[in-house]
């Protein structure tokens, strides 16, 4: 044989249904078979999808892994390497990888690095293997990883030890901003400095917050990129190995994106396949005038398509008139259904109630809560009675102060904007901006100081500093961990730091009440950054 | 020296705050060493608190723990044996105990056995420790372990081979209904079998949804128990060791409680915990005239006092007249604040308001919704202005199915019957009426078919079985990870069975979005049982 061919399914599993999942690896098993692949390599527990996390405990996942080995024994004349939870027979669950051929199982392979820190939880699940599996095949060795265990130096070596030529690298490795150059440059050093092939086939798709950019690839003992997916979607791909050259031929390589349409398209992902996986018909978000719901309408659009989407806009009294023309404006040009619904009777009806309660007591956060209240009733009355799902709109900055409203604002199944802060907001409001001749989003959202216009001539820099200086502080405080006297020490007043930071912790309550958004970042609010609720942690000792 | 003499710390540190639990733990070993005691056992991480998540990870930790020691070395003539986040020079961190006297450390021990699943995630911050710790002290050998190291046989037989004659164990060990007699009886028997003395010092006090019970405890080498603390709450105790008998003189012993006093108890605790740790004034809760509010304003009362206890009912057209006549006398005998807002007006402002959208749609859970959340956001509009928090009465049965309205009847910051189920809810009711000559809860709220109220002649049996089979289905299903099919194989009907799980799994979204509240089983929602809310699991596979 001259040459070999290796297919890479960057597929899109639904977490769970190991049926349906085992269908479509099938059907791309044959679909390689049809383009002359002599082996597949499918993403980390591709079976069952990433991450199953509590699923993995139930005690009848064992039935359905067999039905699946069953399933799978079907496909002949090509080797498939695919994830599943193996349970041994001493009672251990390991997170493994199968190399099957013509339904017989030429090998198993149990994962030996378990991440156990930021959004993974592997040792909850999986116990650890010991041993490497390294197989021959159309005279080539190849060596199995899974994920982790190709970030870890001494793993690898020990396959290049082996003399392995090709190691088949199955991953759910979850998108962060940068992280797919960033996996493929890191691996590209690795594999020239052990002077091994990796072939690295990523699962795609949004799971809950996680994404998955996929962004597979085939780096050549050379360190040279023989191969580059595209991020963000489902895709079959093609390698070809050239026996006499012992070298892997050059395929297209997907060129990187740049940072704001990379995140950019995360979102767009993430958006759509929480509605499609949950099933719901299409979305509802209410629509202020201002930048953060423009946008997430926007990439609701080209997630799910403009018949899908329903913007509603409140007003009530504090609402400018711009804010009306803007968000009227706006749903026009993107074209999807608009409706006003004033909520003035609304809050009246509630300021009335309230009355004996609240007696002459001055107005305050409570007044405004009301109106976001009723807003998120009112989206929340729509999404029962026609089943859209409610999308909320707010962006990391105001989530890591409290700048919401728990049960108003914050209302909704998926936050678009959960883990994108305000600066980065505006700068993909620009680019979506840039796409088109007419932009989608009026000019004047992007440029007139932010507000939630919930009292007269309120503006958000009223309560807060100018969003480029507290996206630096909250990123120094969460992201990277600071602690209070770091973070003035690089320059930042000392007041504006301990009301922020104060800020953060206090409103530990109101995040973990808040629905899922996509993560994009190295530290995203929910299972990434696990704080209590009762903290008695002072920052600034 | 005839004799020495052991005191065991059962105290509730604040979690984070490092500063305010050293100072206690000074003040409790000042007061031991006033009692002649010559040893003091503090809890696991009694330092930080039990559990500090990822507070652990902040790098400015390690100086927290250092000015700690500073403050601990100055208490003299006792051994203090306490825990602490050890930050290893090789950058590892362990979940660690000191034996610290007269200033010096003589030993450091780090916790072997980390656990990772159920509630746990010590793999998360931890690494492994791998030595024991051994002292000799007044002429007795004594060793030393951490909370799960206790239950791992091996670990406990190594020491005993040392010839261990009393080993202290530090513990952060959660409340589970039944687990402190478990704990005890279990470590009766260790004990006998391995002829070792075992002295158990626990955590007590309610942090975010755990409950640590303390029910510290000493257990001698002939399995007797020699000391027993009160469950739920802090104390200070002492253990005479008689170096002639080589034997520990028998203390008082609390006797156990039975379950239904003792979930209660864990209850009152965990409501009162949070409250006071919050720092909230005192709390408000929407009175329906049901069981479920009826008996959260019982734990709300015990817990911090009729007189920071805010009721209010919120009527509409389906509430019956004698929920109205109940919530009233409830709250009369039970001497709190309370006011009746007739929630009409809102609900029509809210249907006016969305009758364009809704046109001639025939009505459905849409508007038994807007009721709920009319009163949610009432209960949110009056904690807004007077600072108390909004507890949130629903119970576990209907947070299992989604029987419950987000940002409605869910709203709150702590739901205190989140792991009770509907069955459990009546006895507890029972039980605190039992207490006194007038019941606290009116007897036609325990007697009445339970209904939510939100359209005529509703009762919750209309759409849920019967609570006796739906909580013994839940059950099955939560606590015991069994299938569908099992669940049926028991006796259950077949359409029952799949109605009652497929809401279960439908409604994660729900739950995430929940408030927390105390733990009393072996499976609550939240960081317990951790599933994806996107999820294909078929359970009828």
């Amino acid at each position: 044989m001259n040459s070999f061919k290796i297919s890479l399914a960057q597929f899109s599993p639904t977490v769970g249904n190991s049926e349906a999942n085992v269908q479509r690896m099938i059907e791309l098993a044959q679909e390689a078979k049809q383009q002359n692949a002599n082996i597949i390599v499918f993403p980390e527990l591709s079976t069952i999808g990433y991450p199953a996390e509590d699923l993995l405990l139930r005690p009848s996942l064992t039935k359905r892994t067999a039905k699946a080995f069953e399933a799978l024994a079907e496909v002949k004349d090509i080797v498939m390497v695919f994830g599943f939870v193996n349970q041994a027979e001493n009672g251990q669950r390991y997170n493994s990888a199968a190399v099957m051929k013509d339904g017989q199982v030429l090998g198993i392979y149990n994962k030996q690095n378990l991440p156990n820190y930021s959004v993974f939880d592997e040792k909850r699940y999986f116990g650890e293997g010991h041993q490497h599996l390294v197989f021959e095949y159309l005279g080539h060795k190849f060596g199995v990883l899974i994920c982790e265990d190709v970030w870890s130096l001494e793993t690898v070596q020990q396959l290049a030890q082996l003399n392995v030529e090709s190691v088949l690298v199955l991953n759910a490795s979850p998108y962060e901003v940068g992280k797919p150059q960033h996996r493929i440059q890191t691996l590209q050093e690795l594999a020239k400095q052990l002077h091994i092939n990796i072939v690295y086939a990523n699962q795609v798709g949004g799971q809950d917050d996680l994404i998955f950019d996929g962004t597979s690839f085939v780096v050549t003992n050379a360190g040279q990129v023989a191969l580059q997916a595209p991020s963000f979607k489902e895709e079959l791909l093609f390698v070809d190995y050239e026996v006499e050259n012992k070298a892997y031929k050059t395929a297209t390589a997907s060129p990187f994106l740049e940072t704001i349409p990379e995140i950019y398209q995360a979102l767009v992902m993430g958006t759509r396949d929480y509605v499609q996986k949950s099933g719901f018909p299409g979305v509802i978000l209410g629509l202020s005038g201002g930048i953060d719901s423009a946008l997430t309408l926007a990439i609701a659009v080209d997630a799910i398509g403009a018949d899908k989407v329903q913007a509603v806009m409140m007003p009530y009294t504090y609402t400018s008139q711009i804010s009306v023309e803007d968000a009227a404006e706006q749903a026009k040009r993107l074209g999807v259904t608009f409706g006003i619904a004033e909520i003035h009777p609304i809050v009246n009806s509630f300021m009335q109630t309230l009355f004996p309660f609240f007696g002459n007591s001055p107005a305050d956060a409570t007044e405004e809560n009301l109106q976001a209240r009723a807003r998120g009733t009112l989206l929340m009355g729509l999404s029962n009675k026609f089943g859209n799902l409610v999308l909320s709109t707010g962006n990391k900055s105001e989530l890591s102060v409290g700048y919401c409203t728990l049960y108003g604002d914050m209302v909704g199944g998926y936050a678009v904007l959960k883990d994108v802060y305000k600066t980065i907001v505006f700068e993909l409001a620009k680019y979506r901006n840039s796409l088109e001749d007419t932009p989608v989003i009026p000019e004047r959202v992007i440029t007139r100081p932010p507000s939630a216009e919930l009292r007269p001539d309120q503006k958000d820099q009223d309560s807060l500093p100018a969003y480029d200086v507290l996206d630096a502080i909250l990123y120094a405080y969460i992201e990277e961990d600071q602690s209070q006297d770091d973070i003035i020490a690089k320059g930042f007043d000392k007041d504006v730091v301990a009301k922020v930071i104060a800020l953060v912790d206090r409103n530990e309550y109101k995040r973990r009440q808040g629905c899922i958004g996509p993560r994009i970042s190295s530290r995203a609010f929910s299972r990434e950054r696990r704080y209590p609720i009762v903290n008695g942690w002072k920052p600034g000792v």
